[in-house]
Formats: C-alpha cells, sequence, structure tokens
C-alpha cells in the first residue's frame, strides 16, 4: 500500500483561528476529527445515500449520538420554513450547547448549516465540509452563513466561523461536470485577484475532475489560501472583503433579472468578463482575454437579452454600496484589486454593449 | 426651569464596547443619539401610540427614513414567523447594512428586535431600549437575543451586543403595576448575587415606580452594573454568567410545567426560594426570609401542586448543564454566588417540600 497523501492544511486567522484540511479520504477521518458526543449532520438527499448515511454510521460506532438531517436539494432549501424544521429537529433530540453541526454538500447546504449551527441556543460549533467545488473555494469557507428571503437571497443569516472545515477531495470525482464548472468561476475568480499563476489552469492539463487528488489538493489549498487570507484581514466584510466581490455587481444583477435561472457560476463569470471590460477601458490592467477564457471553461447558458437598465436597479441594491454610492471592484493590475466608487451610468452601459459584441457568434450569445 | 437631570452611565465592557444610559427624558434624546439615515423601531401595538410614533416622527423631522414596524403584544411575537416578516419588511424597505434596528419595549421586544439586527444582512447595528422594569435589568443588556420554538422557549437566537441601551426611567411610571413587581425578580436576584445592599430596597421606602426619577436611576444604574459586569467577563456564557442564573433552573421547570402560564418574573421569585432553601439546607448562607420577601415583593399567580417528578425533566434539559451533569447556582454567601454539580435528588425534592410548606397559609399556597 502506498503511502496515505498527506494532509493539507491551510489555516484561517480569525479568532479563534481554525483549519482548512485539504486532501483525499478525509470523509472517513471525520469521526476521529470531530470528538464530540451529539452530532448533527445537515445535508440533501442527493448526498445522503453517497456520503452522509455512512458518514452517520462511522459516528455511531465511535459512541456518538447522530441525527443526520435531510433536506431537499437546490435553493429553495435555503428557507425560513426548512431553516426553522432543522432548530426544531435539533431541540427534539434535545441536543445542547456542546453538540456539533455538520453542513455536507454544496453551497446551500453549509450556507443553510452555518446558519443552524450560528443560531441554535444562540450558537454551537460548526464544521463544514463541502463537497462541491463552488464550496470548497467559496461558500464552505469564511463563516458566511444565510438564508435567502421572498426579496432576495441570503438577506438573513450570520457570520460564523467554523470549527473547522474538511475538504474530501475524492467528493470531486461524483460531482456532476456541470457543478464543477460552475465552481471554476470563483477559483479562477481568486486567481486573478491573488493568484495570477494559477491562471494557467484555464487551459489544457488544467484544472479538471480527472487530475488526480494530490493536484487538485495542491490547487486547492492554494486557492482556498486567498480567500483564507482575506477573510482573516476582515472577518466581517468591512473593508478588503469587498475583494472578493470582483465580478459579482453584474453577476448579482444578471441572477436577480433572470429570477436565477442563471446559476451563481454562469453569472460570476459573465460579471468577471463585465468587470475585465470595465477596467479596461478606464485604462487597468487588461484581462479580457483570461475573462473570456473563463467565460468558455463555464460554458455558461446563453446570456439573455436584457436592456441595460433592467439590470441597474439590481446594481443599486449591491451590498458594497454606501449611502447610495455604487463601488465595484476592480483590478489595477493583475492580482491587486481595487474598490473605485465613480463608475459613471455611461461606463456601464459601454462594458455592457462590450461584452455583448464580445459573446456575439459564440454559444453564449444574448437571445 | 431646574436642571436636567443628568443621565447615569454604565461601561458593558465587551468588544466593541458600549454604554447604558439610564436617566428620565431618554427618548426624546434619541434621535440625536443615533445619528443613522435608516432606522427600524420595532415595538408592540401597546406601545407604539405612547412611546413609537412620536418617536419615529422625530427621526423622520431629523431628515432619517423611520420605519415603525408594530408587533402584537406578547410571548407569542418571539416567532420564527413574525421575525421572517420583520426581516421581510426591512428588505422591501432596502435598508442597508449602515441601517439602526431599534427594539423599544420589554423583554419580547428587545429579543425579537436584537435577533432582527443579528440576522439581517449578517448583522446591524442594534439599540436597545427598554420600557420595562425586567428589560432594563435584564432582557434588554448583555446582548442575548432569542425566538422559542414549538420545542421552547429561547432555543434560537444570537449573542449580538447593542451599541447602546437607553433606559428612560420616565417610561416606568405608565408601566401596569403588575409588570413593575415581575420585573423587580430579576431586580432581586442581582442584589442576592451581587448587591447586598439593594436588598434594603424590598421594604418600605423601597423599589417603586413613584420613587421619582433621581432615585429610579440611580437605583438602575446601579444594578445594571451587576448584569454588565458579570456579561463583560463572560459575554457567550461559558462561565461566570451562568452566576445570572441564580433562581432560574427551578423557575424554567415552573414555566415549562405552567405551560408559561407562569410569567417569568413570578417563576423567578419561587426559583430564587428554592435555591435559598438549596443552599441553607447544605449549610451555606441563609437568605431564605429575603427570599420570602421577594414572593412578597412579587405577588405572583399561587403556585401550582405539581408532583415534583413533572418539574425534573425540564430540570434537566437546563442550558447549565454540561454532559448530563446538573448544575446549579446558589449563593455562598451574600453577594457570592457559587455553581455547584453535585445536588441530589433527595435535596431537590426536601427544597420543594420546605418550598411549598412556607408559602402554606399564605396567597401563593399550592392549589
Amino acid at each position: 500500500m502506498a503511502d496515505p497523501q498527506p494532509l493539507l492544511r491551510v489555516p484561517v486567522q480569525v479568532e479563534p483561528p481554525y483549519e482548512v484540511l485539504v486532501g483525499p479520504g478525509l470523509l472517513r477521518q471525520l469521526p476521529e476529527l470531530v470528538p464530540a458526543a451529539q452530532v448533527a449532520i445537515i445535508t440533501d438527499s442527493n448526498i445522503a445515500p453517497v456520503h452522509a448515511e455512512g458518514l452517520a454510521g462511522a459516528f455511531r460506532q465511535r459512541g456518538a449520538r447522530c441525527e443526520l438531517l435531510v433536506v431537499p436539494p437546490g435553493e429553495g432549501s435555503k428557507s425560513v420554513t426548512v431553516w426553522a424544521d432543522l432548530l426544531e429537529r435539533l431541540a427534539a433530540a434535545a441536543f445542547s450547547r456542546d453538540c456539533v453541526v455538520i453542513g455536507l454538500g454544496g453551497g446551500v447546504i453549509t450556507d443553510l448549516a452555518g446558519f443552524v449551527a450560528a443560531s441554535y441556543l444562540r450558537g454551537v460549533a460548526y464544521v463544514s465540509v463541502p463537497t462541491s467545488l463552488l464550496g470548497m473555494v467559496d461558500a464552505g469557507v469564511g463563516g458566511k452563513t444565510g438564508l435567502n428571503l421572498q426579496a432576495g437571497k441570503n438577506l438573513v443569516g450570520a457570520f460564523w466561523q467554523p470549527r473547522l472545515v474538511a475538504i474530501d477531495v475524492d467528493t470531486l470525482v461524483s460531482l456532476p461536470q456541470r457543478q464543477f464548472r460552475l465552481g471554476a468561476a470563483e477559483f479562477f475568480k481568486h486567481a486573478l485577484i491573488d493568484r495570477p499563476e494559477q491562471l494557467a489552469l484555464l487551459g489544457q492539463d488544467g484544472l479538471a475532475q480527472d487530475a488526480g487528488p494530490a493536484a487538485l489538493s495542491r490547487w486547492l489549498a492554494d486557492n482556498i489560501a486567498v480567500k483564507a487570507g482575506i477573510v482573516a484581514r476582515d472577518e466581517r466584510e468591512n473593508g478588503v472583503r469587498a475583494h472578493l466581490n470582483f465580478g459579482h455587481t453584474l453577476a448579482h444583477a444578471l441572477e436577480g433579472a433572470s429570477r436565477h435561472q442563471l446559476e451563481h457560476g454562469e453569472a460570476v463569470a459573465y460579471g468577471v468578463l463585465f468587470a475585465a471590460l470595465l477596467g479596461r477601458a478606464r485604462g487597468l490592467v487588461d484581462v479580457v482575454g483570461q475573462a473570456l477564457q473563463l467565460v468558455e471553461f463555464v460554458q455558461p447558458q446563453p446570456l439573455h437579452d436584457y436592456p441595460f437598465d433592467e439590470l441597474t436597479p439590481f446594481m443599486a441594491r449591491d451590498k458594497k454600496n454606501r449611502s447610495g454610492v455604487q463601488r465595484f471592484v476592480l483590478l489595477a493590475r493583475l492580482g491587486q484589486p481595487v474598490v473605485v466608487d465613480d463608475v459613471t451610468a455611461a461606463e456601464l452601459g459601454n462594458a455592457w454593449r462590450e461584452l455583448r459584441g464580445l459573446l456575439e457568434g459564440t454559444p453564449w450569445e444574448a437571445k
């Protein structure tokens, strides 16, 4: 038998600090890593039979009481109703403050389970186990938890840091290919703002599900360190954490205008291209080529033919804005984001037209 | 015109620190003290016409956008449904992260509004304006927020410290007398655990609604300093904050067994007497006399004739317990609480019988 692949560790220097563990076979080690007497595993019905039922059994074998709480897959589970039902089930099981809540799944599950942990008995320990690429590089790390309201996505939640993030790269192998591509949008956003050398992974022999556990672990740990570093400097999104929002102003508007028909990763791919065009027009670094490569990598649904003024009200609601002033994250240089608050309506309109022009004749042409 | 009464200030040394301001006429000064552009006042329909509508008008006169959000009075408003509705209303008003949520009312309102502030957009600024004695000395100070579940009270919430607590003693004058008496239970609990000199206020010329603003302000500021000091040492209830739970183990059991027919202040009065009896039987300080005076002061509903084993399951669920071990707060000396974890079932049964015996022939005899 070969030596087991050593785990990679990414420290997150918040208070108290915690680690993101990255490697193959981590799920099997979880009961050892989380030695609690009461464990709740929150997951969805797609993931439950593949990963969660065995895990719950392993916890029980170690003598823990383990509740397996399964919710429907999809964004609809990030609701007040599903959240309240999970809390009632923890209370019915008489789980106490020293219990541990594990979120096992994609971004929907880690957002939901994180807020359950943040709010049950005014806060219990949370362990994040993201199983999608998007969850691994973004949602599962950094302490943002949230639910959707009628009025919009992620309007409710808490900053609640996990005690541990466990990333088992083996779970990527069984991830639907489309989900993998969607997660790549945030991966390469991190590359653009802080790891330009990872942009090479957009090309051949680059980021792929079958790249093998050693390469995937190394790439992921390196990419997650971008977010970990930013979160440590700005846990509650008062400053530098805005950099993670690169590409997200247009992305949120496209998600809103499409009533979330467009997936987050798809919207971010377009949003990164939009931000690249805004920056290039201002004489900042030109990353339009890489942004187009990202669109090709993600293979989003074609852009809908929105008149731009349908999108602007959504941008006005962006959480980065302060006292009515619209803020954008642009790239000053590769790996060097900057927040600007003087982008004009004319610049926005031009960038939108340019984006549409660039996609003409491609599979992403607006329809 | 006489000089205005100077405000008393109780610092709460958490991170970031804040102050509890105590004095008459504070409500009128609130728009100056809270210079925000977006203000939501959460209150109930009893308090709205008396205090909230004028306050909302004053905020608007200063140029703030002010949403007055009125919920039904009573414990029923500490529900997931009411909370979610308030969040939807903030979102519909497009309130941003720099808005301020004000909770204006008794403990129900400050618990509810505090959790709205803790969870809207992952946390916005909260200002607590308790208008009941209970809210002033307990619920409105210290950062605990919460909702009730089907399974029990306060099972959901967050620790979310206010930016400011404003206590206008003038609001006590219009408080129903019974509400004032109920609040006295927590006031004198603080006296027992940390301000023995305030026990004199159980007697004649003591704590009363018509004692005048100067005396009320002084007494309240002094009493609130007990909780402020404990909260500063243990913001998230991992240690010394358990001292505030003196009298609360039996109190929560009585509330649970009565399905909350017994009010919190009533249950605490009985709970303090129970803890006093437990302590005396162990040879600790004898505060049974003062505890009986407290019962007389609060004038609770008569005790229901529970067999003791109806109460024990509720005590087993107490949040102070760790890994199944039952913990009690007793008084070693006046003003000196101690947490014990070796109280036997026999001791509990004896204290219960003694309590029932002491109340025989009084208006509080078990029925």
